[in-house]
């Protein structure tokens, strides 16, 4: 039976939150937008991909999957992944590279990677390098303008959940303000609980470098986003001038962007989202350039994929549990056993939306 | 009367081409899409932007602007174009810089532009810097797969026109035929006659010094994009080792990139182009940027818009007049005179688009 690729469908969600989250830089959340693709090919194979926005660009990246990708890809082989990769990004290189695209070739390579891993008959985590199927995890929430008693609540129920690592948004209109959340995150945390901030660049390099004097002293395991993610000669200023370790990746879309984050920015962590810097195979590729300068491929986001790609690293380093809660409209929410995150066992990405559940939310224009 | 936005119509238009155009990346084109943004203010002023591409990226960026941008831009102060700018790149900043984003912030800049020149009653290239009314100028096309007596009669054509100048694409299978078309059009030409080469980043760095090698003696003006647009440094490798003046900028969508252009791809001539780059606003911010560095500014596209945006620099460099026939549905095709394309002189950018001539093309979703 062929292999060719049949059919595509995608569908647009968009998931009200169970509470409006702020941060630094992007605003009040109320929602966030998932786009579903399901491939079928001819031999009946199917696999479903996916990618995800903070509330912005979801029908975009829908109608470009529509309208400049289906018929282009009908007919194609559907387990050729690495040829259809390159020839989406060439496909609509003029308006991609980066942006809308890298979210819309990222939810069809995912699906083309689930049918990889159903007709291979192994999970993700054993097709994606198979290194473990379990890492470290913490959690993170979109929670800056919390007030402190909220923000720790928010600790306390990370810690109940099972976690030993958490990570709160700072940016805060006076640095005084970040200091005093962060004090007093660590305080109820204790000391033995791994503790990361976030600012969502938000600051210029000399406030990140002035921000890191005045929370080094609180065990801080990385410090995220300091500055704009376009500036990776800043990062690499800000390490010259405090040693403090950063982390950075969400905002990478394209393997050159990577590129010139491990040459220029001192990164002691990097951070790929599957959902937007190609799909699996966009984060392998960012995974295996950081394995070869000795940076820890951590995730942003979407959990519930995250989970298998990075335990499946030599290089793994932590998976972030965010706040956007895609694992929930799936058949497997995360799963937390002794602290580490552990990787569904069956056949296909991991990922299996719950329809029904995500059926009201559905966007149809 | 208030100067907020109360409306913004977006509208596509698929535009077929005269004949299949092919270049050595982006396949055939079959026609162009034309995404044109109508914003009215509450005082009754109103004025048009928009964007294009080369057949791929227009429902996605017809989407944005009508999901993510316009409901957030009614009741804005439509004269404050810079605010306007900065909101929009945050806006959307988690799905954009960069991609479909920027050419969909390009086209409502362009409109708010439209209603400044007007409100000041000013056309653009005196709002736009005021150096002069108009520029050098030369003629290219997608015309990399045509048979060199077709290539022949293109330039025959263009001199007809009344320009003086012209460019080919190269990177064809093998060198040896760029070479044959480079000398077939120079003899043609003549000496007299200005004449550049366009890859579209088909070339690896060694394959574009070799290609240098092979083509320096036929008197070519600039080499533009050798090389992928994200190898800055490969860019000044080219030119370290051939001192070959290159060209680039149709693909550089943010001002970090054209800041990385400058430090590091020692380039001879900038291309910007305002249908991708951020509209009037990113375009003269790149036109800055280029004159800080000494360097001319040039365009890519749309020389209906651009020849006003060119004309208006101190350092102007060359108007691209291109293959698609953008002004061929504008009430004012280009108007050459003296070898020079002239900025057109009433109020606005200049661009007032023939509606009943695109209506046929129009794309309702
Ligand atoms: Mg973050
Ligand atoms: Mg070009």
């Amino acid at each position: 039976m062929s292999t060719k690729i049949s059919e595509i469908k995608t569908r647009l969600f968009t998931v009200p939150l169970p509470e409006v989250m702020a941060d630094a830089k992007h605003g009040d959340h109320y929602h966030f937008e998932l786009v579903t693709v399901t491939v079928t090919l001819e031999d009946g194979s199917e696999g479903t991909g996916y990618t995800y926005t903070g509330g912005k660009g979801g029908f975009a990246i829908k109608a470009m999957i529509e309208h400049d990708f289906t018929e282009a890809l009908l007919g194609k082989d559907g387990e050729d992944i690495a040829g259809i990769y390159d020839f989406l990004e060439w496909h609509i290189h003029y308006v991609g590279r980066g942006g809308i695209a890298s979210f819309a070739i990222s939810a069809v390579d995912i699906a083309l990677w689930d049918i990889r891993c159903k007709k291979a008959e192994k999970p993700l985590w054993k097709m994606a390098g198979g290194h473990a199927n379990s890492c470290k995890a913490y959690c993170g929430g979109i929670d800056l303008m919390f007030p402190i008693e909220k923000l720790l609540a928010n600790m306390k129920n990370y810690l109940e959940r099972g976690f030993n690592a958490v990570k709160i948004k700072i940016g805060r209109e006076k640095l005084e303000e970040d200091l005093e959340r962060i004090k007093a995150v660590r305080e109820y945390i204790g000391p033995e609980i791994t503790f990361m901030v976030d600012a969502n660049y938000s600051m210029t390099v000399d406030e990140a470098i002035k921000a890191i004097e005045g929370f080094k002293k609180y065990d801080i395991t990385w410090f995220e986003e300091p500055t704009i993610p376009d500036n990776y000669k800043g990062y690499g200023e800000i390490v010259d001038a405090t040693g403090f370790p950063l982390a950075m990746g969400e905002n990478l879309h394209t393997i050159h962007e990577f590129e010139y984050a491990m040459e220029q920015a001192k990164l002691s962590y990097i951070q790929p989202d599957a959902s937007n810097c190609g799909g699996i195979t966009g984060w392998l590729a960012a995974a295996n350039l950081a394995n070869e300068h000795n940076i820890p491929a951590c995730s942003h986001g979407m959990q519930e994929l995250h989970v298998s790609l990075v335990s499946a690293q030599p290089n793994a380093g932590w998976l972030e549990v965010h706040s956007f809660p895609i694992d929930q409209y799936t058949k497997r929410p995360l799963v937390v056993e002794n602290y580490r995150a552990v990787a569904p066992d069956y056949p296909g990405v991991g990922v299996i939306f719950d329809w029904d559940k995500l059926g009201p939310y559905e966007q149809k224009t």
